[in-house]
């Protein structure tokens, strides 16, 4: 009679102070891991022109330097950016009225202009393309902005992963040998999806 | 006093043992809780050509391959991919130099040439795009790769729930019997946000 | 010798107590933490034609109307979304073979036309993207959705976080002066990503 007595207050007490503890040891609990946890992002590139390279390599190199885990997903038109020779990435500023056309040299004044040049000359001008290429590579240079290549050997050197995309390595007729060594692994979409859900960040590029 | 002195006792002997006990007891719940909740994502999908249709069907009939339960909402350019013929979407090299346009037949070397094909020619040579658009659906077709169609049927009947964004459907004056009846239903961002909260994954194609 | 086999036995009783109650009560404080926090999202806008305006600005002002947290990141063309005047936004149906192209205007039958003009005739016609963009701007008028400086102004109202990038500012040649001053701050990706860490949701755009 009396043991049982006991067990109820106890029983009672511990119900109480689990009341009382239990959400502030909850949350020193889940700030203790996350704070020992390291960051993670998981990136899906898939675009292959210049401009859109620059979203990737900058994206990954940054957190990296954070000291996050970084993982990108090549894939789609994104295997471009792991050929060897990166030279051949181009922009277009053709169906993209949102690319500012600046001259990236000259007086303040003269750089500053909008080149407001319509698709319809755009198009028919051989070469404008290469034109727009040239341009943004100089834009770039002139603003010390490192250019592809460099961002890129810099993910490499700060330890992000970077993966391949073997279905689409398949799709567009590409070989293994035709991208940088320093390609980790060549997956599916199932390989890499289980480590998007663990990153705190996923973006589609 | 001799009670009041024993439930002291006890009082102490139960912080005691939960400060021992809890900090496990709550890690070993959060994995618990992490691994039997079944994994999930979100895709806004808003293209409407056939190259970008492939990454939403892809990364959802995989993810649910793989067990999850996935989400798309079709919004904006989209909504193309819930019309009921797929045989209009098109891919256009125009405004797109990343993508690579190779012969999907003959040889390997004849395969393994890449046709840099001037947007100044493309934008003037009549049916340059339905010729775009028939060379991969021959490439896709060579590699043995589900077609658009395959694919999107793959989603519906591994269980990806299709949603419509009702707004777009406006915007565009489309119908709904415009589009497959799988459509679970049409609605609005304020209904699929909580929806993306809830999601591990959530990616914006 | 009696009080200690007593303690032993209020330990076990408490240890007891422990498993059965902890579980559960450890699963409903998670369940009240997750419903008392604010969901919150992070966008990192980069797109600067009219169209690819809308995403951005409909998502963060719909999760603000829900009470969430957002921020948006306006870097690469994405920085033209911030200019004092958007009237200069374009749409271009070139290279976007997704877009519909219906008229805004007439009886149904006339609006469920499809307009198909090639790329071909599109790029070689003066003014053609001016009037695709007319006709998407009278579009959106006729059918009662805000446009984009309006859903900009609900975004500023509803507490959405402008910030602006400032390596983009640097690289294109663009002034302070040349943005809302509702701007919230100048930053870098290295700041902007420990944002998107602690959001539910993060989308590139």
């Amino acid at each position: 009679m009396e043991l049982q007595q006991n067990d109820r207050l106890i029983d009672e007490l511990i119900r109480r102070r689990l009341d009382e503890i239990l959400p502030q040891k909850i949350e020193e609990k889940l700030a203790e891991l996350k704070a020992s946890k390291t960051p993670s992002m998981t990136i899906i590139a898939t675009k292959g022109t210049l401009d859109w390279a620059y979203p990737p390599f900058i994206l990954s190199s940054t957190a990296a330097a954070l000291g996050w885990d970084v993982s990108v997903f090549f894939t789609f038109y994104g295997l471009q950016l792991l050929r060897k020779d990166l030279a051949g990435l181009k922009v277009s500023p053709l169906g993209n009225p949102g690319m500012p056309m600046k001259m990236p040299f000259g007086p303040e004044w003269f750089r500053s202009l909008n080149w407001n040049i319509p698709n319809a000359v755009q198009s028919i001008v051989p070469g404008f393309e290469t034109m727009a290429t040239s341009l943004m590579k100089q834009t770039i240079r002139n603003k010390g902005v490192a250019d592809i290549t460099e961002l890129r050997n810099l993910c490499v050197e700060s330890g992000v992963n970077m993966i391949g995309c073997q279905m689409t390595v398949d799709l567009f007729g590409f070989a293994h040998d035709d991208f940088i060594p320093e390609v980790k692994e060549y997956v599916g979409a199932a390989t890499f999806l289980p480590m998007a859900r663990d990153a705190d960040v996923s973006l589609f590029i």
